[in-house]
């Protein structure tokens, strides 16, 4: 096969006959670790999980190998059995999906063929696929007399670096160098806002306040107005599904406040941005069209292996700033005969063709079979909403549930004095994940009365996971509540609750 | 199997049974792809092969899917029939490398578990083994007294960026908030050094000029003296092989120059960083340790699927600038009470388990089967020059070779008058790609009497490919330069060629 023993490589002429000798220890790995894993995480807590695992691994750099198949096998399997998988249904604490086996297998030919996204000549159809699914994903959300276009990210937060990047330099364009980007965001709004300012060294965001979770419009007029001038060279950040309860901040009245004063507003749709595959859910993000750019991101609510980041403009023109030479990749007098220019399409140089995976899925289920998931899920967190109104132990954060979010907390957190309660809280969270028995999310938000409390989240994510399938969660979460056992509480059946409206 | 066709997930409990069929649809698919396309690329150029691809594949969103099965191998098969694959022996182009099959088939885990690299409860073990490869990959090049560690990036141009903000943010912390960090690099740098100041806001690099393709640290030295005391806020960034000639610069002399003047240095060993593998060649990376950083890059010299890109630092404490709080993610009580802090590793917050393909690499190989191929791509690149050297149509680019890349051009092209010379060049590599019988790289760069030309370029990096499997290549490349047959040309076999000293 090979001068070198393990060195045979994964594609090349003729059939991948090594790969698919691996790909089998591969699988056996995963299904045994799951196994030997027995639940949505690994019990005993991080101190445990670290010494367990350094220790079917150590050395990871050995004078000598051990050979491919032994190390693909017990590296993968002590991967699987230390995984906090979400694919178990009491995984469910962040934005962090399980994803589609059909695009989970995409990806493995994405790194067996291994096509790179910073030229022609090394990715000829792989660059064509990205070419069609960007412009798939960008006429979701913008009209097509507009040329929309969208550049594959890393992620949101990629994503939301590059749209302040390229909003910055309109703002050098249009000052001729002199004025500086001024950023607007909500208090709700992911950290990367904030990261990306750091990194492009523009000053901080002026931080927006957000009563019941959502930006007000009128804060951000009355922030614009004290601009001034200043105005004109601003980015509001409004956010369609916040991390921490998946609410939609008002789209159409943010885009008429920016407008009025000139300024530019910017969507990080991370999360909600799939509501757009479902006809039913699309309208939850009305005014998006308004957007100079959208993040929008299939590793949350589109079922891929991370990464698969997206940013949406709604002409190709604004991503012109992002266009670069560098001679071995696209001379001039190559372009000039028609190799095509990929090198304009990231901040990135060698680039993994995300691209591929997502072309798979979305052909795979279509447009209708995506909705039909982010339904489901939608419909999951409603339902699981009214068992939590209707337990004896527990409650919900009072108001609408956002996209497929919930928070709640036991009751007995509220009789506690002080910070008791949210302290209470936050151990039965590190409690479940200590005991391998749930990964629960956590986020701090205000209570009925405005006092910020913090609440247990559950992010639902699984395309087959029905609210039924939580109540034991929730079981766990109130016995851990009350130390003694709670065999007495009657948790009513999820079909039983009543239906209410939610912010969607 | 579940509610809705086709969304089968790739992990969860119980056997991966939907990922085991799908991946074999995938391998199938990619046999058939390499089949039909026959060569290292698919034939017709860049409108053929668009065409083509479109076709098979349109529309990517339909309104109904097309199930799983159909839409996995339609789409894989498309872009393994249209790929330029590096595993081919006429794929030499870039630092494109063919992926090994064991860190294919580890990539397959991470993509099916989707660990995100954001928080302890997400990536329990894949969280231990990135923290076991950091450390091993930054005790290749810094003593371990120092402390060092490591970051995995998204490639050498992320690498980069990073170095240069953690530079920036040491100039702001030593003068209180007021210097500005002066970047100083060749012009034999990569395009990511400028690209990395304009994103973070920098002045413009200054150009160091290279006689022979190296950093001259003379031209350092006095570029630092006449910045005065502001040569305490610069950082001078030398390459380690370059993109084009794979050409490493003067370390000692570079970080004497530095030192001599307050500066700091960075080393971008993007290519030439897995010299550190090989006892016989890690002595051409001598100096590096007196970087204040390095970029490291295993989707190159490592033979990993892009992307396996890799920061490190002499003392961990160099990181601190990247940390980071987000409540959902690291709480403050959840990090006291022990749950590991994964936010500072990285500028993005998802973040795939790039670490795993590396782990059980280096683990299957050890130190001494990496340093082997290493080794073998270096020995091929002298042999191919040796036989460059002796063939009758081509000339090398006077000069050692560069690691593993080797430039030459066809004699025909000195004959012509100004600039037609270089375009027979660039033609040349053209009409090989369009015929999609080789993928050939180009550099300009200065000939014996310092004149800039036009070079094709060859990167090798396949494990298995010999020089000799490389004379093929070098023929049509000498056909091509003179239209008539070239039945007559004799090319000395690659063994009787005189060995001779190279840059290592």
């Amino acid at each position: 096969m090979s001068q070198y023993p393990d060195t045979a490589i994964a594609a090349g002429p003729g059939d991948p006959r090594a790969l698919r000798a691996l790909t089998a220890v591969a699988l056996d790995a995963l299904a045994d670790g799951a196994a030997a894993r027995g639940g949505p995480l690994p019990d005993g807590g991080p101190d445990a999980v670290t010494a367990r695992t350094r220790g079917l691994l150590a050395p990871v750099l050995p004078e000598h190998g051990v050979g491919a198949p032994d190390a693909l096998y017990d590296t993968v399997r002590a991967t699987a059995q230390g995984a906090a998988d979400p694919g178990e249904t009491h995984c469910v604490a962040h934005l962090h999906c399980p994803p589609l086996a059909v695009a989970a297998a995409a990806d493995l030919a994405a790194s067996a063929l291994n096509p790179s996204m910073d030229s022609w000549d090394q990715a000829p159809a792989a660059a064509v696929i990205e070419e069609e699914v960007t412009a798939a994903l960008a006429a979701l959300m913008y009209p097509a007399e507009q040329r929309p276009d969208a550049l594959i990210t890393s992620g949101g937060t990629e994503s939301n670096l590059v749209a302040l990047l390229l909003a910055r330099e309109r703002v050098r364009a249009a000052t001729g160098g002199t004025g500086t980007l001024h950023v607007l965001c909500g208090e709700n709004a992911h950290h990367s806002v904030h990261r990306a300012a750091w990194i492009l060294g523009l000053p901080a965001p002026r931080h927006i306040p957000c009563p019941g979770g959502r930006m007000d419009p009128d804060a951000v007029d009355a922030t614009l107005a004290e601009l001034g001038e200043r105005a004109e060279s601003a980015l509001v950040v409004a956010t369609a599904g916040t991390t921490d309860a998946g609410l939609i901040d008002p789209l159409p009245e943010l885009a008429l406040a920016a407008r009025r004063h000139g300024a530019e507003l910017h969507v990080d749709a991370a999360y909600g941005g799939p509501l757009l595959f479902s006809e039913q859910l699309a309208g939850a993000l009305r005014g998006i069209e308004h957007a100079v750019s959208v993040t929008f991101d299939l590793h949350k609510m589109g079922w891929q292996p991370v990464a698969a980041g997206v940013l949406a403009v709604p002409d190709a023109e604004l991503l012109n700033a992002l266009s670069l030479r560098a001679d071995y990749l696209n001379a001039d007098d190559d372009t000039e005969a028609g190799l095509p220019d990929l090198l304009g399409r990231s901040l990135r140089t060698s680039r993994r063709p995300d691209a591929l995976k997502i072309a798979v899925t979305l052909r795979a289920l279509g447009r209708s079979g995506l909705g039909g998931i982010v339904e489901h899920c939608v419909r999951t967190a409603r339902q699981l909403g009214e068992t939590i109104d209707a337990h004896p132990a527990l409650r919900r954060r009072p108001g609408p549930v956002g996209i497929s979010t919930v928070l709640f907390r036991p009751l007995a957190a509220d009789g506690l004095p002080g910070d008791e309660g949210d302290a209470l809280v936050a151990d039965i969270r590190r409690q479940l994940l200590n005991e391998g028995l749930a990964v629960l999310g956590r986020a701090k938000a205000p209570d009925h009365d405005g006092t910020a409390k913090l609440w247990l989240k559950a992010t639902l994510l699984h395309p087959q996971t029905a609210a039924a399938d939580l109540e034991d969660l929730l079981k766990l979460v109130a016995e851990r509540a009350e130390p003694t056992p709670t065999a007495a509480v009657v948790t009513l059946p999820a079909q039983q609750a009543r239906l209410e409206s939610t912010a969607l």
